[in-house]
């Protein structure tokens, strides 16, 4: 078996040099990296990144694990979390769940300290319990809604006080038959943005409507288009309607569109994500606002204090802010 | 150092069961798969998965080097890509190199054997001879565009027939003064689409004009949306545009609404990509459609047989198929 001082010998290299390659420095001179690299391919000599990081005390590797990529708001938040994490000189290993209790507990189980240094999750149906069969010792930090008594480190927003700004604004503007897209009954996000719904129109004075809630399988654009033509055959149709996500509302735009249904006047319609597609549709899309950039870096900085801190120290609850983006499909 | 049977003993479980543990494999019971991870933190046992994979000779993760997550089209991709990989029992490292030629020559040149297996790239700026300084060993697939000169697997469309095929349609609706949004002097792909362009005018008698070709500085919505505001500002606006990707021209579209101007009737819009987007937009986007799917699995499989067949195999060039969806940006 070749030794680094093998390799910085054919290199004609000091085995700082090589050792400097071998980690992944950016400071080694190109023509002295492929010297390197070549008396590292021609000895066969592996330093392989578990040794190394093993000797740093971690694995060089944090897990992501996120429903799908090619929904927006992951694609811009998973962009987000990497250059987050490359700052800390981690690398980021990710996970599509597609939200499905079944996935989330594999890919939850799967993660051992042996592969990662900390992880984080962005569950949309795992329950409580899932979480006992967590391999120990893997700092995790969850996304999105707080999953009931776990005690884990969290980044989110207040989504039932933002759902609850979202129909308020509905409100002011004089609707009073608001509609919901997107409940569903394994969803916890689901469930806090309904809970500031029916907050909203209790306030005030507004009784609920229980065929105006729809629900959504998935939070895809197709959800939206199917569930706001379902609204619009109802004998007395919605004046208005909070989606519980972008998609679902750009969905929703273009079936009100194809029936001739006038955005907003007709129909004022609220969304929530601010994905940046949102900006630019027609009418654009009124919608709450998260903070992503703020929500990727709390996560990899709550990863951060704990990985050097231990796992004696207080789960913490970090809420990122937000804002409501006014645009036209709610105000002409 | 605590040995695999420590840590059995310990569990009061067969070697081979802590072994599956370590090797992340999803049939060991649960609750037999904590007991094992609670022994192996216990003991401070840390079977690194370098260890594992240098058994089985490689690192167990794939490098995936694109500009932007979320630029949907690489956040689909990316996702594809997941899911292939995953097949085959690879994690995935992404890197976002913004498609910058520095950036996307630091990470040529970070990747490793001692890291990965493999890599995918999309590159979009880089020269021919940044490949010299690549590191050896590592098998690579390109994805995009084809940088000449270098001998490299690739997988990608053809991406000259493709856009004379959006600008044929284009013509063939009578449309006569065409003007393209994209133009890029260091990207490839830029160049690929607008010689496609070009001949599709050539080969139906339309003169080229030079104010018609428009450059985009970053292929996002906000560059199409003041492209296409620069256009309707010429004494002789377009009646058709050719963008080189969705995103363009979703900005296009907006920006084409905020003046008045009625698309399809007056200016006709055609794209690239088919992001998912597209099929929702308003009017619904006219664009080329590669077969991303086809791309993912196609890098993949190049991968896996360079991986397993050495380097001493002619380098393929895998051209996947296209579709042109015909929506109603160019037919009403």
């Amino acid at each position: 078996m070749a030794t680094l001082k093998d390799v910085a010998k054919l290199a004609g290299v000091s085995v700082k040099t090589v050792s400097n390659v071998v980690n992944g420095y950016d400071f080694v001179k190109p023509e002295n990296r492929k010297r390197v690299e070549e008396a590292l391919a021609s000895t066969g000599y592996r330093p392989n990144l578990g040794a190394r990081n093993l000797r740093r005390g971690r694995t060089g590797f944090l897990g992501l694990m996120l429903p799908e990529l090619s929904i927006p708001y992951f694609g811009e938040l998973a962009g987000l979390v990497l250059q987050a994490a490359q700052e800390h000189e981690w690398n980021v290993l990710i996970e599509q769940t597609l939200g499905t209790r079944e996935r989330e507990r594999n890919a939850l189980s799967a993660l051992g300290p042996h592969l990662i240094d900390g992880a984080i999750i962005s569950p949309e149906a795992l329950h409580t319990n899932d979480f006992e069969d967590l391999a120990p010792g893997v700092p995790l930090v969850m996304l999105g809604e707080h999953v009931v008594d776990v005690p884990i480190d969290h980044v989110g927003i207040d989504n039932v006080q933002a759902a609850r700004i979202a129909v308020r604004h509905l409100i002011s503007l004089g609707r009073r038959r608001i509609a919901a897209i997107g409940a569903h009954p394994q969803r916890h996000t689901a469930a806090q943005r309904l809970e500031g719904y029916h907050s909203a129109l209790a306030e005030a004075g507004l009784a609920p409507v229980p065929e105006l809630v729809l629900p959504a399988l998935r939070y895809h654009r197709a959800n939206g288009a199917e569930a706001m033509a379902h609204l619009l055959a109802l004998p007395e149709p919605p004046d208005a309607v909070f989606c519980f996500n972008d998609l679902l509302a750009i969905g929703a735009l273009r079936a009100a569109a194809e029936r001739g249904v006038q955005v907003p006047s007709d129909m004022a319609i609220v969304g929530f994500d601010n994905n940046e597609e949102s900006a630019y549709s027609l009418p654009s899309l009124t919608t709450i606002a998260p903070d992503k950039a703020a929500i990727a870096r709390a996560a990899v900085d709550l990863l951060r204090r704990r990985i050097s801190g231990g796992s004696d120290l207080e789960p913490e609850d970090v809420q990122t802010p937000f804002s409501l983006e006014i645009r036209n499909s709610t105000i002409a």
